[in-house]
């Protein structure tokens, strides 16, 4: 079984970004804001718009589940105040339920918070609490950076955020570290942002002691970690320097790779430097990197044939596409397990 | 010969340090303000501090050039005005060229500029003219971020730098894009803010079309290209969505990586990926990460190491440690061969 713990609802039905196109113009003229009772989508739309998209491209790579979340460009929390991310996201965490039920083999949902700059992520908590309860959801996407790329809140290790890994805890979900849209026009929102983002979280856990106050919250570092494998002597250094334990012992019990790198040397590399138990199969299809490689003749984000092209055992390979993923999402593995799978 | 292109001076004698506190101590009681001409630091001094520091581990490590510059962590464009940087850069870059004149076999300069953040970039032409002429100084150092992490600055591809290229161009010098330290919290300097630079200097580079207007522009991206090199399907891919020409004609005839990655495996993949052509030699020793790696026994920063062991020709090993160097620093080649070497 090859399960993608990394999609998102990039393909959704054009009213949901006309809907958040008024509520944004709500924002300056409050006779312009709409109801969210407004926003009108059909099944078959819904329908539509995953089966010719994620859903065709799943069946032909071969994937058969994918952790599916809004879209996280589209997430913005800079915009508005809570209300309004409040709002979006119980919208947009909705539309990713229904395609879950719709295709409840192929899909299951991770939630986005309503987060918003400057306010006590506390808030989220229950926008998270009906995600997993109400809609089975297994996991959040957690915005290190709610400003869109002005980097104002506290570190990830700071008490600030708190709130939210207690529920991880308690819900037992993993997060993914991920960034929305960057309006700082330094950074571009796939090329930099995300990947900065990446970088940025796993150095900042580095140099605090988060997993001592939270033995079992994971966290998922999305594009391949960043920077991090890469630099991976750097960090081993920088640790050492910062009097920490080795970084599999200070940080590789709750954090993971996804396999959103789009080349096979990166891969190759990823693969080589991380311990396999935390690297887990995913494409972010459709994303950030939709085109064809001329050199290989297939999608870029075809991440699949990257993974089958590695030097891997078949039982690493196989915990990557799954027993990783059953591990780092235990309601995801309870999930497929009520059906057998 | 092996050239090392990313050196700063880490070790300079503490009065240094002091007459900085002192300055920025001056910024809020002028009282306390020092003069220039108050810091005394005798040759002996200088000598001293390069000698058991940098000049024994380039003897011990077979290096035999070093490119230059002021510590990077210390300029600090964010401090203070213009005049604070002004005066701050016109000491450092002076303690780099005494080093250069006491060892000239074994150093050479290469600019700290007096940035200021919101300042127009061309003030700091003077201090370049002055190094260039005066010091015979090779290249500078260009900060994208002289705020220290919060990047308010233009990409690098706005015409707002464009005063500082044309004076490259003029004195055909290249840059290294790299920033100082961090000031913002969610950022750790070494571990964060410099690789997050360098990869966002990357893709504004990507975005842009700053080659066409500076044809023979030339730009060093440290710390082996920050997250580039590993995400390099993904830069391919952004850059063919945006309908630009391959990276290979887009900017690999102006833009080349150091080899200031702390592990085997991340040169492997540097070497590997990006085109031979473009990888320069450096070390950045003694630099961010200065312990022993416990997995090899050697320094993290003994990056000759690496490239004598990753899977490279004779010739290829010559330009990563010469060749390109030569090529892509004019003015160095050219004082190497008035030296006949």
């Amino acid at each position: 079984m090859i399960i993608d713990c990394h999609g998102h609802y990039t393909t959704a039905p054009k009213a949901l970004e006309e809907w958040r196109n008024r509520q944004i113009s709500g924002l300056k003229d409050r006779s312009l804001a709409p109801r969210a009772a407004e926003l009108v989508i059909s099944d078959d739309a819904l329908r539509e718009s995953v089966e010719a998209n994620q859903l065709a491209k799943m069946v032909e790579r071969g994937c058969d589940l994918t952790i599916f979340s809004p879209r996280a460009s589209f997430m913005a929390h800079h915009i508005g105040d809570f209300e309004t991310s409040a709002t979006w996201s119980a919208i947009c965490n909705e539309l990713c339920h229904r395609v879950s039920c719709l295709f409840p083999d192929h899909f299951i949902g991770a939630a986005m918070l309503p987060q918003s700059p400057g306010v006590d992520p506390k808030t989220c908590v229950p926008e998270l609490e009906r995600c997993v309860r109400e809609y089975g959801f297994v996991a959040i996407n957690l915005n290190p950076d709610p400003s869109g790329g002005h980097w104002r809140e506290p570190p990830l290790t700071d008490r600030h955020w708190y709130p939210i890994y207690e529920k991880m805890v308690e819900y037992d979900i993993p997060a993914m570290i991920h960034v929305s849209t960057s309006c700082n026009a330094c950074f571009h929102t796939t090329g930099a942002h995300y990947i900065n983002a990446d970088t940025t979280a796993f150095m900042q856990l580095i140099q605090g002691d988060l997993f001592k106050d939270f033995p079992t919250l994971r966290f998922v570092i999305p594009h391949g970690g960043g920077a991090a494998p890469y630099h991976w002597g750097r960090y081993r250094g920088l640790a050492q320097e910062l009097k920490k334990p080795l970084l599999k012992d200070h940080l590789l019990g709750n954090v993971f790779f996804d396999t959103c790198v789009y080349h096979q040397p990166g891969i190759d590399l990823l693969t080589r430097v991380i311990p396999i138990d935390n690297v887990l199969f995913a494409s972010e299809m459709i994303g950030a990197v939709r085109g064809i490689d001329p050199e290989t003749g297939f999608h870029f984000d075809d991440t699949r044939r990257y993974i089958e092209a590695a030097a891997l055992s078949a039982a690493d390979r196989k915990k990557i596409y799954e027993g990783n993923a059953r591990r780092v999402y235990p309601r995801l593995d309870a999930a497929l397990k009520a059906k057998g799978r």
